[in-house]
C-alpha cells in the first residue's frame, strides 16, 4: 500500500460534565470542528460521556448500535473522518467493558478495543479506584489498518505495560493511540514519561487524549499529548478543555529507525515476546 | 532468605583519561572511598579504564584473571564490598566483549554480563558509532543474588529494550544496575526518561553509572542516576566526576507494588514474554 506520509490528528480534550446528552453533543461538535480544520483522525478521551466512577458505568453505558454509538458513527461518516471514539462503558451480553470504538471515514466500525488491564489501585494518601468492581476486561489486542499505516489502540492503564505497546509495534502499528484519564497523583508522576518512553523505545508516534480537568469526582490530569519517535513532545495541552489539530510526519518513523535500529536489533534469541 | 531492607549504593562517576593504569588506580581509590562511607555495593561506569572507541578496545582489553580483573577482585575482598565493575573490553577466546564483572564481598566473581545489544547508531547531525565493528555480543541475561535480593545487570544500549528489563524483573531482580555511557545526543534526549520509566513500569530501583564528561573523543553525558520505583530521581550527578553513596529503601518496592499491582496485573494470556 502506498501510505500517506503525513497525518492530521485532532485531539479533543473535553470536559465531562455528567450530563450524557450534553457531553455527547459537545463531542460531536468538536469532531465537526477538527474535520473543518482538515483533520484525518479525531480522538476523544477515555469515558468522554460518562463520569469516571465505577458505580455509574451501568447508568451511563451504551450498546453496539446504541445512541452514542450511532451518533459517533453518523458523525464520522458525515465528516468523512477517522474517529477513535475515546471510550464508553459498553454493555454487552450483560457485561460492562471500558470500550473504545473506531469508525472509519464511512462511519463503519473498524475496531473496538476493550481495556485489557483493569485499573485497580490504592495509592497511599492519593487515589483509590477499582475498575474491576464493575467492569470486565477485554480479551484482545487492537491494531487496525488505515491509509496512514497501522494504528495500535489501548486504554489508559493498558499503556503502562511495555509488552502491550511492543506487541502492537511488532504487529506493525506506527501510531499508538491511548484515550486515558490519569489522575492528579499518577498524572504528574507518570503521564509524560510514559508517552515519551513508549514513543522512544518503539520508535512510533504516541497520542494520549484525556478529559479536561474537572473540579469534583475523579479529577483528570488532562495534558493530552502527542510525542514523536525521538521522544519530543510535539503537542501538549494544559488542564483546560482544548481541541487542536496537529500534523505529524510519518516518514520520521523510518528516519529514526534507520538512525538507531531498535526494532531490528532485538535479541529474539534471548527473549521471546508474542 | 531474610533480605536486608536497605542498601547503600556507591556510584562512581569517574573520568576516563585513556591512561589505563591511572584510571584503574583511580577506580580502586574510589571503591575504597565508598567502602569507607559504608557502601554495600560500588558501581563503576561503562568502559572505565578504556576509551570508548572501537578501534582501541583490543589495546585496552583485559582477560579473566588479568590485571584489571585481579585488582578489582582484590579490592572487593579488601573492602568486603559488592563491586559491579562497570565494564571493560574483555578478550576471551579471541573475541572482544563489552563485559561487566561482579565481585562479591569475598572478591569472588559472582556474575559477568556481556553486552547483548551492540550499539550501532548513526544519528543525523549527531553521533555515529558501531560497536559491532570490533565487539561480539553476549549470549545471556544476567541476574545475580545478593543479601538485598536479586540484582539485574545490563550495559547501556541493552537498557533501551523493554523486554530485557522486564525479563530481569520477572526473574526476581529488584534493582537494575546499568553501567552506561550515553552521548551528548542521546543523553539529553533519553537517559533520564529511560531510567525513570524502567523503574516505574517494573517497580524496581534503577541505577545508571556513566563516565564523567570529558572534552575529546566520545563525550559521555554523565548524569549518573538512581531512580526509585515510583519514578522519582533520588540521586543525580551532573557532568563532573562525582562519587556518592546513596541509601535506598528496598521495602519501597513492595509498597509501590501493593499500590499499583503492575507485575501481577500482566495479561499473560494475551502476550507472552520469556
Amino acid at each position: 500500500m502506498n501510505k500517506m506520509k503525513s497525518c492530521r490528528i485532532g485531539t479533543i480534550q473535553m470536559p465531562v460534565t455528567g450530563n450524557k446528552p450534553e457531553d455527547l453533543a459537545f463531542a460531536v461538535g468538536q469532531i465537526r470542528e477538527v474535520s473543518g480544520e482538515k483533520a484525518d483522525i479525531a480522538v476523544l478521551p477515555e469515558m468522554f460521556d460518562s463520569p469516571y466512577d465505577s458505580s455509574k458505568f451501568l447508568e451511563y453505558s451504551d450498546r453496539i448500535g446504541g445512541e452514542t454509538y450511532r451518533r459517533l458513527s453518523d458523525t464520522a461518516k458525515e465528516c468523512g473522518i477517522w474517529l477513535i471514539a475515546g471510550s464508553v462503558p459498553l454493555l454487552e451480553d450483560g457485561k460492562l467493558y471500558n470500550a473504545s470504538f473506531v469508525f472509519d471515514r464511512d462511519g463503519k466500525e473498524a475496531a473496538c478495543h476493550k481495556k485489557v488491564h483493569l485499573f485497580d489501585i490504592d495509592v497511599k494518601g492519593g487515589q483509590a479506584f477499582r475498575e474491576s468492581d464493575t467492569l470486565t476486561a477485554g480479551d484482545h489486542i487492537t491494531v487496525f489498518d488505515t491509509e496512514f499505516g497501522k494504528i495500535g489502540l489501548c486504554i489508559c492503564f493498558d499503556f503502562r505495560f511495555p509488552e502491550l505497546s511492543r506487541v502492537m509495534t511488532l504487529q506493525g502499528a506506527r501510531i499508538l493511540v491511548v484515550p486515558g484519564a490519569f489522575n492528579m497523583t499518577t498524572g504528574p508522576a507518570h503521564w509524560e514519561i510514559l508517552f515519551r518512553m513508549r514513543a522512544v523505545e518503539n520508535q512510533v508516534y504516541t497520542v494520549g487524549v484525556a478529559p479536561a480537568r474537572g473540579d469534583s469526582g475523579y479529577i483528570s490530569y488532562g495534558n493530552s499529548m502527542i510525542v514523536e519517535p525521538w521522544g519530543n513532545v510535539v503537542y501538549r495541552a494544559a488542564e483546560k478543555p482544548e481541541t487542536r489539530v496537529t500534523e505529524i510526519d510519518l516518514d520520521r518513523i523510518d528516519d529514526i529507525r534507520a538512525q538507531i535500529p531498535m526494532i531490528s536489533a532485538r535479541r529474539t534469541d534471548l527473549y521471546q515476546l508474542s
